[in-house]
């Protein structure tokens, strides 16, 4: 269970500075990294670290290909963290073998549904009549794709997801009861949408909820009713997407955020965790809000001094008066 | 696929202006609507969109008959959002056909379970022994409804929902290990309620968590252990309601939002998305609770600021004696 | 349906006052408790409700053993929670029954796990291969265990919990799309850990993500790659840990908390509900960081406020600048 250094660059190119016949047994951080074991240099910033590891191969930049040389292998590439990204993939389909494809004997594929080619789906999964799942698309367990909800290609969605449960829609009536919007859009994915275990996409209401090519959403994510995500934009776990709000292309949302609905963030656009859009965002950049975390005595003083904050600028404004009168 | 306005009318009512046979083709925003479509007015603050839609015909309240009429046919009634909600039902019902009823094959019903007449239970759903499930009740696929748990008639519960796994209690001993408390309780449910997909109600430890009529849970919603929630209540998605926590009637709760545990809230009170309800609230209105989002740069200066604030207060008033004194 | 006192004490223990015949039918709080029915004062401070419940028979501490005595029956034992909590364990195994064991015929076990004694592995389980199960565990319905993943004994696995999904790890590369860094970890859980319903736990990028004896974990929590999380801590729902983050032994983190990746939580770190970790806490104690809810008028000033509230600080400089000059 190793490959050889010559193999790997064989496989995904980049300059190979020393034997290509060592074998490594693990990929592993610099840190912790052991002779027959390949590391990477992610960031320059970490370039420090070389000095130290015991890794019998360190992929880095070309700026650190003189330090790295110097201290023993290397594969010099322009993009090590791309490089290490891709040695995974190749590592995992040297070692754990192809994937199973095909549709496991459990799952419940209506016979309206379409499957591209070289789809896996996996035990347990429900694809209802009217849906359509592109070419080399992975469903692993317990998925659900709802009635003409679309998959691109090469997705993958992890155990639990719901794809095209109804949006959360309803007309209070006359007695203040609620009164069932139907949700008569639908889903469309694009290709290479990846979505973490027990996430969930709404079909929409009227038109559909739209996921752009290559977005990837983490576990435990709520997109709701009409939401359309950019391409390649990226959410983390917990968080979640109101209504009819359109993220653009290239964003982050960061983990437990929540987007309110009807809003519109520009592409470019990065919202640090547990941060809450209330407005629509429209300059690229990083945007937070966050209450700064504190011992519990402190945070309950300025808890409750916040209270009265508008009050205590009136405060001040009044105190500046007062000293230009004085 | 398109419905005449005749149709419509004669299933719901509403007084038509305009060609009876005059069919329309799907259902739209007023902004969007194309002359074989019918839009809706859903507030009077939207009338101005009134003068430019294409739609083959708006559905309208009273105030706004006159000028509906001279762009074209319309429907009017009291209600304009309630009535298109009307529609997307029958829009659904006429365009889907009828939904499979009875009990999927695949569905693990206990023989000591109750299900009530026209019940649909879907795929890989389980239900437990002692459970009882209304009539006209559905549970979509990979549904749990666990051990003496009871939901009423018309409840709608979408794939992944979980009803009645263990609450969260444990008791510490005395070398600081959690002891389970088991949890002896069950999960009461009332007419008309619908739980998004993959959202909890955890069973009470001794008496039951109860959910009451037409109460509407939005997707990844987690219902604590012996919570009450009272009828025509919503929650939507990713919020939760910790243990023994009360909420009203007629309650809304915003996405993302926290109700801590064993807290009361009136009827009637409404919490923004992503606050957090810390105390009882007893009077009904509108409570929010959330960090202003802000380019990170201010944010940081901002939160930093945030930590000296009790500080920054009684530097306040020693200006203000000051000042008296000067 | 009944237990008598003298039955109870032989089980579990403590010195009964009273009559050993009485029967109790079942376990309620002190308020609601009625003569057939048994109780408990799990705090000394709710000692004033000793003399008003109806209980049959209440479990008390020593120190309110008197007055206890002086109202009726009652089991001393040095912590009545933890005997609270035992005899709910009693009680379920007497009226409930033995829970079935043994692996239900529609879930699905790869030849190639290893399955401990006295598992119960519920209806519609994945359990995939290289995965182990420790003796005595128990996956409710619908429970995920991914490749090479592995629980400890006397384990709870809720329904819907995932365990094993990828971690969310991608490598950007020059056209800004997300190469995705395939998780060659797994997850180790060991003894005595509960997870809640939906849970998920994703499995490590390079080394495992690990979960330490006696741990609980509430519904709709997520725990990020190599996450590390120390024995009996304890995460209550919607709950989540960023990767790579190091929580220590007997923490409690709150509902709905966030704890960014890459931190340190020390042992004995308690973080209150929707807080959110944005650096490591070495020192033990309760933290929170949480926006105070309010009247949504009185939140709006005071949370415009907070946008200029670092200028505040500048002002107040100013003013006592000029109060000092003046």
């Amino acid at each position: 269970m190793a490959l050889s250094l010559g193999f790997i660059v064989e496989r995904l190119g980049g300059a190979l500075h020393g034997d290509a016949a060592l074998q490594v047994r693990a990929i592993a951080p610099l840190e912790r990294a052991r002779a027959d074991e390949i590391s990477f240099l992610a960031h320059p910033k970490y370039a420090a670290q070389l000095a130290h590891t015991h890794a019998g191969c360190v992929i880095v930049g070309p700026e650190q290909a003189v330090a790295a040389r110097a201290r023993g292998a290397c594969i010099v590439t322009e993009r090590p963290y791309v490089y290490f990204a891709r040695l995974t993939q190749l590592w995992k389909a040297e070692h754990r073998g192809p994937a199973l494809r095909g549709i496991h004997p459990t799952a419940i594929v209506d016979p309206d549904a379409e499957i591209g080619d070289d789809v896996s789906i996996g035990p347990f999964c429900v694809v209802e009549r009217g849906a359509r799942i592109g070419a080399g698309t992975v469903l692993r367990a317990h998925v659900t794709v709802g009635e003409d909800c679309v998959l691109g290609r090469r997705c993958l969605l992890h155990a639990g997801v719901v794809i095209g449960a109804d949006g959360f829609g309803f007309a209070l009536d006359e007695d203040r009861h609620w009164i069932k919007i139907e949700q008569l859009g639908a889903v469309q994915i694009g290709d290479d949408v990846e979505i973490g275990a027990n996430s969930c996409v709404d079909r929409g209401a009227l038109s559909d909820t739209v996921i752009e090519d290559g977005v990837k959403l983490d576990n435990l994510v709520q997109i709701g009713h009409n939401v359309h995500i950019g391409a390649h934009s990226a959410l983390a776990g917990c968080a979640g997407v109101a209504g009819s709000a359109k993220i653009g292309a290239h964003c982050t949302i960061g983990g437990g955020a929540v987007v309110l609905g009807h809003l519109t963030l520009a592409d470019g656009v990065h919202i640090s965790a547990a941060s809450v859009v209330m407005r629509s965002i429209l300059k690229p950049g990083q945007y937070s809000g966050i209450f700064p975390i504190d011992e519990n005595a402190s945070w309950e003083r300025n808890a409750a001094t916040l209270k009265q904050l508008h009050g205590l600028r009136e405060r001040i404004k009044a105190l500046e008066r007062g000293l230009t009168a004085s």
